[in-house]
């Protein structure tokens, strides 16, 4: 499509749609241009706290990270402990590293304005960090836990 | 911001960024349309074969899935994994469910053009049904698998 | 075996081996009797708290529960774990339950002169409860954490 | 206690109980002479395959491994499953490893003669092993599946 044509297209959304269209489009921009990843924008998440061995993440709620049964998909809550515990696990081993698994266990329907992630490394190995995970909604109620194993390669 | 607000921000993005742009927002206009959920749309998820207790879906790997390693995020590998468990459930019991829980093991990184989730039924019982599932990307190698408990309650 | 034969080989073993034929036949002896089962005796498991929701169960660590290693056999571990978090699900629900799976983390080799392991209910639902466990020797060192799902079937 | 008193004591027990007593003694025998250890012999293990990344291994079901429902202890079907797939893995890489985590979903109770447990290693990296077991009972019904993560330290 032409740059025109994207124009057209984009104009023939209802209003809603335009500002979920432009919230993708700018979070592309700002992890193009910051050398970040997009879901990470468009999600909107915030880092609230990070220190040693652990960390907080939060993401509003809103239709874009619903299943059809109207609370947060379960992938998405599970992106949150993901996130939520590797950068626990990052923030205990000061380099870089990958999940090696995870297990999320969904409690309570997500709901509410806006969901926040926990994650704290449980034990530090050289190689292998175990970290586990809370999710909880603004009023404090527990949506879901996580454990799981993250891999650092040794730094050279 | 007013509808001619958002199209001259739209208007001030690169043509990459506006494709994307396009892209949540329509699909955004067919989640409600329809009355199925965004993320569905919006990650392009194909569902190719769903049976009694199987499913699989495929989604393109486009830089808005990746993490910032340059690889398919693990939440949305978890999100590929509960969907097709969960269908593969649902297609199994014919009535709705939800995730108890799920473990997710990534084996490689996921990358190429697209991902293939294949869930099945491991063990079904009156109300609670154990799934498995496998991801490759398009040349069949192995990038993560998961197995979780979904919850049928009884229709009455 | 006649009863003659049977003690005739028991006669032939070392002092030490018989001392654990000994424990097994008593053990066997006292879960008949009480309609309690073998491990449990065996096992030499103490249950030392349990209230709404969360038990502690030890056993000592002896040569009995060594895998090839010389630590505790992460099979026993497990057993630990089930148990504790099993019971805490029955003490949060007062029906019996039976575990639909667990994770079981091992976090440093079990040693030294007992386990403690320290279940307790994390997500109570009509039918499944979530649970969690923590396993530590007797100077606090966390061995293994476990998380699992229990059903309990309504009572009628 | 003396020899004397140890076998005064077992000459209490019963027929049956006295069976279990040896049982219990000589594994306890065969593990000290050969090196091995006390619950491979005690539950009878057998190891009836055993190459390149598999690995079957069988018990006998007797009361000495029940729970108090009358069905296979879920902590002895867990440390199955953590023999067949930590022999499964070792198979693969020929060199000592420790299980990191695993999880094991309960499918049916553990019933019947025998149960059979067969691990695979499902993907192999340079220190992580994943593997998977599934754990069935003589007729072939599927009483338990696992998945896990073996750490193989590289050999020096």
């Amino acid at each position: 499509m032409t740059r025109q044509e994207l124009l057209a297209e984009l104009a023939r959304l209802s209003d809603e749609d335009l500002a979920v269209a432009l919230q993708a489009g700018r979070a592309r921009e700002k992890a193009r241009q910051r050398g970040t990843y997009f879901l990470h924008h468009f999600l909107q998440e915030r880092r609230v706290e990070g220190e040693d061995g652990r960390a907080v993440i939060t993401i509003p709620v809103s239709d874009l990270v619903m299943n059809p049964g109207g609370m947060v998909h379960g992938g998405i809550t599970a992106l949150l402990c993901d996130n939520a515990m590797g950068m626990a696990s990052y923030m205990e081993k000061r380099r870089p590293g990958v999940t090696v698994e995870m297990t999320v266990r969904y409690h309570r329907p997500g709901r509410g304005d806006r969901l926040v992630a926990s994650g704290e490394v449980l034990s530090a190995g050289a190689l292998l960090n175990s970290a586990r995970c809370e999710v909880r909604d603004e009023d404090g109620t527990l949506v879901a836990t996580a454990t799981g194993t993250f891999y650092h390669r040794q730094s050279r």
